[in-house]
């Protein structure tokens, strides 16, 4: 686990997990034990009674958050120190600043030069829009981007689709899949459609070539890119040229793909689908959370409370994934956005010092919204022999305010009465006599609680889980904040696609070029 | 692992374990490996030489497939003897006949009776589906199920609509949540809309919620549901009521969710938006897959080389998990139908004779597609300390047919270099001075290619991965066929459904009632 082997509270909690606390037993999972163990902030409740801790455990990871100074380090970070590094080693070096994205709701920013750029550039936004609704001219967008450019953004339209405007539509190209792009120019008429194009390099190939791709569409129907398309970029990158884009919107090196939902890789799109007011709500509840995130009262700080107790399932009781499960369709792709934030940050195999870690590094991310999973992979999460600790979230209200009484109740209480089930279930199990019908109880899980899925609130939703993640990376003593695992896969794809490039221009290649990809290609022309 | 530990090559096995075979060896990895560990079948190529096995190794595993007797099996399964049970023990006790479902391309079905009756309502739906292009009104149709009702005939709908009949779409609703269905009903015209209404037991809470839903909203618009409404159910269930739907269609109790989508329940959905001589392909591919599932001839049986290389990752080398990556943007929901599909069948915790397991059941199945998944989660499976094994599917051409070349490469094309790249990168790894620059590699991987995601390939697929994970339940000595893991929570959120009508009727309710309960809706309240 990194340097996190020399604080003193590891052996505690070494020795602590030996012995975790057994929620099978008669009576152990009570009101008064959930109540005790729950806390509330920026409109989430989170409850964590039916996670396998007590307050001995509780109080010893407080102290590994003391010792790995996680709130400083997170104060650092929010106030523009470089945290982005491996020491003594060639590194990123940058500053991680997503939190001054939406820092703009006190007298006192953090990072004040970081926030009023960012500030001035949704004024621009805001300007822009402005322009464009005297248009009437666009009822889409295509946000064409991928990874941080793509997950984030989706997720968060897909979960205020509710909100939007009725007169306008999101859609979303990522991958170089052709049919990708093919599917969504099967459904939007260009003209009426924005094309938005996201790459803080400015290089990225996937997205270059589907920008290429509607390009070519816009000219085939004789119309001019550049009353099309816009750009998020970084300044001086390759898509750095205004004299292509309607519009250039701008971020920086210290906003990393996987953190830049706020800034304006997603406040194009959303604030043309959405309104600028609701994403000024959404911006609201990020900041709220971020803020909290600072609290040195570990027993309510949310994020602190949910990086504790992934670090005490992964790191102590040896739990290799997580699901995160929310009882909403409309976060259908929240988890995938929280997939890559948390596998991207804390998929590392070396800590801050460079140093091969000696435990295991963030856990493998996965789920699918509830109730849908119950009849899916919810049979492994009860029965198999890999424990799955999950984190359910859960609304008591439904978003769109259409709903139906069937046999004496609303489908949003059946959907919450299923989620309750599923934590007390997991956790307290079952005795039978069939061995079939055993349920062997103590898997761990928590459940954070809000009123309704709005703007606000998923704005906090998303500003807990990367402080989460963050934190997770400080108190294992990983850099959250950068992405080597990707390049491999990068250098080697570019070696086949010049292979590809010969072919297609009948060149010749050496037999000792890349064999194993000369291989592939083979195959691949056999079929 | 149940009785494998009683069979001769698992201690072989375990012993070859200890040292895997090293992909990161100078020259280990080599187009004469590659060529030597592949297969080839109905279409589609097997590549392994990606995997951490050596011909030892095959010939180990191979010893354990006869031993197993796995052919065996799945002939018992194919052929109509009961499969679907826990000797010693009441269970299902049923028969698994999901190939009988279409077994119509030989003179000679091996469970004729079961063909025959799905045959018969194959042709009900073929004269049904006549008629109504006749009328010439319906343009959409709503697919109403949760699980298996579900996720397979969604995930195949998706994959084939860039073959679909262009005056025709398909929306789906599954969850409980009345924010799903509101969505859906936002987004069609009733009066042209067909709604089928799929439960086996015809009691799914889910389903019968948003069908009375449904029927309400069609009401509510003074149509009469009767001419909307399609039921899919078992004979006998409270569905089986043909005076409340315009057509109901037909399956049996050896068909289990999961495995049903060549039955009724995607046929459905899946002839009205491809059309029946699609679906045919679709299934054809499927039979000719069930056919090849059957030879004694290891080496060349695809199902079974993938299920002894899962066991060999998962059993042996004890990887908790298995990602599975297809490059095609069309199968953007195959991975969740497999997620279903093989932890619902293997994540168990008893073996077919009831004795707890002493090793693990199936693994975890989680996986997006690729080029985008590599923008996300492969940082993790290049670097993090959880080896990922990794299943990659990719295609020689697109489906549309549209594509456009950038730098002298199609998109196509680049890819499939992503594809390769991440396969060859995951194997062989790569040094640097930088610690964090290093990829430790031997991270086991396969790869399955075909030419082109059509029905025939798709139905193939979906075979392929029916009995691959019906052979790791034979393997594993499990029962790949009961999901006595999701009861628990049903019957828990029974009681709390319970509790929410009381409250709505005002009726007293009991402190000793469920406190539980009682505290996550105080909590709900209190928001």
């Amino acid at each position: 686990m990194g340097l996190m082997k020399d604080l003193p509270s590891i052996p505690k909690l070494k020795k602590l997990a030996e012995t975790p606390f057994d929620l099978t037993k008669e009576g152990a999972l009570n009101p008064k034990r959930a109540k005790e163990m729950s806390a509330e902030g920026c409109g989430i409740k989170f409850l964590y009674g039916t996670e396998r801790v007590e307050s001995k455990v509780m109080s010893a990871l407080f102290e590994l958050a003391e010792e790995a100074q996680v709130i400083d380090h997170i104060r650092a970070m929010q106030t523009g120190e470089i945290v982005n590094k491996i020491e003594g080693f060639e590194s990123e070096e940058r500053m991680v600043l997503h939190t001054a994205m939406r820092d703009f709701f006190s007298d006192q920013p953090l990072m004040e030069s970081a926030s009023k750029e960012a500030y001035a550039e949704l004024e621009k936004l805001k300007e822009f829009l402005v322009d464009l609704d005297k248009l009437q001219k666009f009822k889409h967008i295509v946000q064409v981007g991928i990874g941080g450019s793509d997950l984030g953004p989706r997720a968060i339209y897909l979960a205020l689709e509710a909100f939007k405007r009725p007169d306008r539509t999101a859609h979303f190209v990522s991958n170089v899949d052709p049919d990708d792009a093919a599917r969504v120019l099967s459904r939007v008429d260009l003209h009426e459609t924005l094309i938005v194009v996201v790459s803080k390099s400015g290089t990225t190939l996937e997205t270059r070539t589907n920008e290429a791709f509607f390009r070519d569409k816009l000219k085939d129907l004789g119309l001019d890119p550049k009353d099309h398309m816009l750009a998020v970029t970084g300044k001086g990158s390759p898509m750095d040229d205004p004299s292509q884009y309607k519009a250039s919107f701008y971020i920086w090196d210290f906003i990393g793909g996987r953190y830049s939902a706020t800034s304006m890789v997603g406040a194009v799109m959303l604030t043309f689908a959405l309104g600028m007011d609701k994403f000024l709500d959404f911006l609201k509840g990020a900041s709220n959370m971020d803020r909290l995130a600072l609290s040195e009262n570990y027993e309510s700080n949310l994020p602190l409370l949910g990086a504790l107790l992934s670090v005490w399932n992964r790191n102590f009781l040896h739990h290799p994934t997580l699901a995160i499960i929310p009882y909403s369709q409309a976060m259908v792709r929240f988890t995938a956005h929280l997939q890559q934030l948390d596998m991207e940050s804390n998929g590392k195999r070396i800590d801050r010092q460079g140093k091969p870690l000696d435990g295991d590094s963030g856990p493998i991310i996965w789920g699918e919204v509830g109730t849908n999973g119950q009849h899916s992979f919810y049979q492994l999460i009860h029965q198999g022999t890999t424990i799955v600790p999950v984190e359910f979230i859960g609304f008591a209200e439904n978003q769109r305010g259409i709903d139906i009484e069937v046999e004496g109740t609303l489908s949003q209480e059946k959907l919450l009465s299923n989620l309750f089930a599923q934590s007390i279930g997991l956790a307290t199990g079952k005795e039978s006599e069939n061995p079939n019908k055993v349920f062997t109880g103590n898997r761990p899980n928590r459940m954070l609680l809000s009123k309704r899925l709005d703007p606000y609130t998923l704005g906090a939703y998303l500003s807990y889980f990367e402080h989460k993640v963050a934190m997770t990376g400080f108190l294992l003593n990983i850099n959250s904040f950068d992405q080597e695992g990707v390049q491999l896969g990068k250098v080697l794809a570019n070696q086949i696609i010049d292979l590809f490039a010969k072919r297609r221009s009948a060149q010749p290649i050496d037999k000792q070029e890349f064999p194993m990809g000369q291989f592939f290609i083979n195959e691949i022309n056999s079929l």
